[in-house]
């Protein structure tokens, strides 16, 4: 990144010898007590003095004056007062009803967005994290169309080689600062690969009692002795139980890896271990983020911060044992980011289908969030009205039930792009 | 049915000529107020007067002398006495710990089950049903293997000619009385063709307001004019809006044929409406009741009592709108029955897939119902343990949403039959 | 009765010497194929032939000639011809849209509300009916404000005498015909007196498994020969168990003998089974349906007919463990209905509280219906707006769980009265 | 605290003349990666070397030489090995089948639990906290048995005499750490005196939307001046709108105090918002919490971490428009722990009831939690089997929804202290 910082400082020190202004592109930071608030900031001064813009989508109304800026963002009944130092403004604002409403508020020139040349980091981990928190520093920065080659411990923290690496609960490599992505803005995953590193997984005997019917679980016999380790045959592509029963000797699944962790830094300074999951994504455990997947995730901190781990060589829907066949996993990933449209909860896209996470409290509400997060996702892409995505939806939608294990359940609705063809996505 | 009475017509003139005898195979009915027992009861005479046998599954001992039967039933406290009258016993029953809870009980020869040619029956519909029950006299008697072709109404009550039959809520063809069937028994229905038999459908405009958020319910903005009928491109395999909007005009979806509603009369004299479902199947509404697909359901009542109707052109997981694409459909079927192994709640088999039905008052119980309907079909089928099972149907279950817009939600468990290759069914 | 009926006899005759006139009230019949439809009618003969009026809420304009009438009802796309016949009107209906859609017409003239004495009627049942259903005959007619004296047996059909009577499930006594109740209407039942008749209970011994975490029901310890009977001391007023473990000796807990189900038939034909509830009330098994209630239930079909059974000496909320203490009951009730406004669900009120039912099925489900029927509740009756009625609401609502043990989960949202003294009715 | 060190230097002091010993009461601390787990240990030095005891429940065998302890805890696979070092041991841990598997271990001497006389604190706060984390420094150490007087200001951040102090979200007073209280102990909390410190409370205008029926909610009609603040009258008790409707001049409520927010640090290095609630308690929002209750909460890390704040002059079950009636308020607890036994979730207990929380996704998961964690209580307390436990709760529980509007729902299931008096406490 030596380039492009190099580039920055020469023109910074060229706009340095011209009378300084403070015209252009923004970050804005406002403090509220401990509550931060990033808004992309447009400030442009026209005549002597009379400065205007806007912060976000509000509009910025006032005067700069001997390197002052003063000012008026009405739609948040907000003052503001600062001074221009160089690529920096510092100064506060206040409540224009309660001048004792006093926020912080300082801003930094907003870079452009990368457009140069992306570039390929090999990332070896040497520790892992066991909380989706922007309390944890970054261990790389990366520009929008990079890519990583990494790879991550099972979620009981051993490694490809069998080397316990760590205290277990999913440990995540990462996390990933990408450079220019603000709160309010959408990363962009893709998974370029996802390749299993080792020949074993292990997993749990038993579908948890939550999932069945009470009856059922009142009367079912445990079984004490049973190895639920798995054998991971690479070459052809399935698997099967490492030390199987007579009845199971036979049994064999296909294998189909895929990340059950994939999470930004959530908001408002919370904290949540790695078996978490919620709008930030987190431990999604959806077994269709898969090699190929792109996902788009809610950035909530500058740089958004990606976690990735949790590989499983398979899992089923609901991820029923509470766990997948877990094991270690070689991840290649590009990121980008778009500017603003966060969306509600996650979503996920495939050569087939668009995919829409609810994520809640019951199966439910997760269903009832997974279809809102769709009809919202295709009424914005494509114009639509409430009965024309109606129409569509109710057609056309398929649920995949992800998992039922967590601390929230995810329900997914997704709809095949084929259907989609018909329709016209807004410019 | 002629040849078949009158060859056991003929046995019966034959058997009469020796003394008469109550061994063999009966079906015997108890009952108790107004409940009624059907059971499979096997009777051995031994010796002059020893008379031993079973009624369901408990044995039953007693005597046979001058044509009374006399015996008791332990395993259910019940004594019993009867007459043998030809190919009738009558007779009465009490509780062998309090004398004052009585019993009628009255018993017939039952038949072998039919292994004669099937027939395939043309049944043209001249009026409709609206509920689920055993009140309604059957419209046709069927032999197990038996196919009948016919076909139904939409939903609204309209046939093929667009001529309204009915009054609307899913009217039912039927209802087919399968002799043979008893309750306890597993009706085994397999659809071999659903076709389309005109060329438009209805639905409905919105997305119902329990599918989603309420946040996102209470901001919907309703389109009044929207014409939420189809246009059903038989020849080309589509459907599209009859009257669609400008943004609507090119999308398409692909048609599949289904039924909404399959069902057998419920159990214990309840009387649904056809928009209803539950044990007994009933409105299921779900997209892979196709043409292929073979339906298990549970009999509660001698002959079973089939209903067939609600023909969708196609229909989006959950039914979203309340109503898929509605339309009349000619349906061809084949019945048959299996002894015993009522299962508890609907399932269904097609080429790829077992499917295990939920039924339930929520989106949360019907998944837990149905993973707990697939869990035991597999214990029963394969002789898995709780730990086998589990292994199996966490690494490859599949759930689908198949409505959640009737009075019960309807959640699916599948698992592909690819991955139960490696297993062996039991005897 | 007598004196009613000869009453109007008297006038009807008196009637009948002057040219015949449809002019008056009436209750009209619509039937489409096999749905009823019942509406008060009011007709009115202007000049000599225009004959103007209502059916339900919707305006009638037509002509009366030669004892015909003809005429439409704009807003229901429907037209009627009819024949006056004295106190009747038979005729027949069209869709103006769509001839061919007929309906059956036919009339007869509304007795004005009964306004004389009010009756105690006592009544002795000798039959119990196990169906909330419209297709049971009524074993009483009472007019609006008449008393009934009637007696329950218990939920397995055993009496005050310990006779069993019937086959268990919740047997009912009834339905009683309220004369001048019609569908729309509601039912309004005082209970006088709920008083019990015997000096033992039964229950069950375990919570069911549905109501605790599905971990401990895994690891709870089934008790095998715990015997769940009760005594009841009518004298001292509690109940304890009739043959207790050492543990629960002194266990004794307060009698407050309440219904668990009340009735009428449901809509659109269903046939319920006793243990069923919803819309129409039903196995509502809450604890607050004691002397002193009463209960709004909406009617579906002319007289109401309402069912009453299933006493508990108490019962705790949820019915956890699928009986309450289940016996036989003493019951007095008053009977009456007001003209239309049927609620949504069952409404009660006792000295201290409205109380509004939810019964859906799952507890969130319930919570909302509940809330739902209580918010709609307040607003009609104290004309509020809907902050207002969440100022109120929100701050004095209380929830009571009744049930979560029957086919659809009951909840209860109620409101004390001492909070509601400074809201003014609607007149 | 001063005379409590003291005591405690000067026996050290003369436990140091004689040859140093491990024996005695320790704290253990083993740390596997960032994972800790703290234990009571006993250690018994026996003869010259032998040495023997317990950590938390499991047996530790091993030998002290030389100032070195080593020994094994079988029963977790573990060997240990330390240097006694005064008050402190230091040593390490490893896994007994899996060398690789290392643990850092220290200990120190426990303090017997403190019973000199009580004290009063009186604690001024001058920042607030929004998180439940043990990553907050306390601000007071307590003594079990001692009191504190302080205050809170209002979910907005504003206090009592109207300032505002911090941002919104519940700002929290403390937290506070209870020396000698240890992960898995239970911090007992008594609420001696919750008072109103002044004359306003604000809170919000709609019930929310999840809490109704969607097609409630679909039609509602929102009002947009509406003023949802508050009067307090706290002479004559009540509560009424402070700019009221004409509608709602005269609708007062009566002020019942209460603290929405109750809780400790989250096990795991969790950092929730003070929105948030759980097994540590939080944002519990139950109106019960009142001047006057008892507090039961599991500890997971050392000194609790105790937090309060939140006040609401009066809450409505359920806090329907999701907030009660918010204000600041004067608050005075006494804190005590108990050992071990730390509930699964939160309890209660105040003058009539034992009341036991269900925190969960969905009203029907907190239903089953609050039933559970009743029924667990009982049978501890009680040395009840499952089908004593369940005479007893389904006789007598009754239900509180709490709230339905934060991030989990909160029920509460309780029983009459009454009914269990004729029940005998285990010793």
């Amino acid at each position: 990144m030596g380039r492009y910082f190099g580039l920055f400082l020469c023109c910074s020190v060229a706009i340095a010898q011209t009378a300084p202004s403070p015209s252009g592109k923004w970050v804005s930071h406002l403090k509220f007590f401990d509550n931060d608030n990033y808004d992309r900031m447009q400030l442009d001064l026209s005549g002597d003095t009379k400065l205007s813009g806007t912060i976000g989508d509000d509009v910025f109304e006032g005067t700069f004056q001997n390197g002052r800026i003063e000012g008026m963002v009405e739609s948040r009944s907000m003052k503001l007062t600062g001074v221009l130092k160089g690529d920096r403004i510092e100064g506060s604002g206040a409540n224009i009803h309660n001048e004792k409403l006093k926020l912080k508020w300082d801003a930094y020139r907003e870079q452009p967005k990368y457009s140069g040349p992306a570039q390929t980091h090999s990332f070896e981990p040497t520790q892992f994290e066991h909380f989706f928190s922007d309390a944890t520093p970054p261990v790389l920065h990366l520009n929008a169309g990079d890519t990583v080659k990494t790879w991550s411990v099972d979620a009981g923290g051993t490694d490809a080689k069998g080397v316990r690496r760590t205290s277990g609960g999913n440990p995540l490599t990462g996390p990933f600062y990408i450079d220019g992505a603000l709160p309010g803005d959408t990363l962009v995953i893709h998974f370029d690969h996802l390749r299993l590193n080792r020949d074993t997984a292990i997993s749990s005997p038993l579908i948890v009692s939550s999932a069945l019917n009470p009856g059922y679980v009142e009367q079912r016999k445990r079984i004490d002795d049973y190895n639920a380790d798995w054998k991971l045959d690479r070459e052809n592509g399935f698997a099967s139980l490492l030390k199987p029963t007579d009845t199971m000797k036979a049994y064999k699944v296909p294998l189909s890896p895929m990340l059950g962790c994939v999470g930004v830094a959530p908001p408002g300074g919370q904290r949540y271990r790695s078996g978490y999951l919620g709008t930030f994504g987190g431990n999604m455990d959806y077994n269709q983020v898969r090699e190929g997947v792109t996902i788009y995730l809610p950035v909530s901190v500058p740089g958004g911060l990606l976690f990735v781990g949790d590989g499983h060589a398979l899992q089923g829907a609901g991820e029923l044992t509470g766990n997948a066949l877990e094991t270690s996993m070689d991840i290649e990933f590009t990121v980008n980011y778009m500017v603003g449209n966060a969306p509600p909860n996650p979503r996920m896209e495939n050569s087939d289908y668009l995919m829409a996470s609810g994520i809640a409290g019951s199966v439910d509400e997760a269903f009832r969030g997974a279809t809102t997060n769709l009809v919202r996702w295709l009424e914005t892409r494509y114009k639509l009205n409430a009965a024309e995505v109606s129409s569509v939806v109710s057609t056309a939608v398929v649920y995949d039930v992800a998992e039922v294990v967590d601390p929230q359940v995810h329900v997914v609705a997704k709809i095949p792009k084929s259907v989609l063809l018909g329709l016209k996505p807004a410019p």
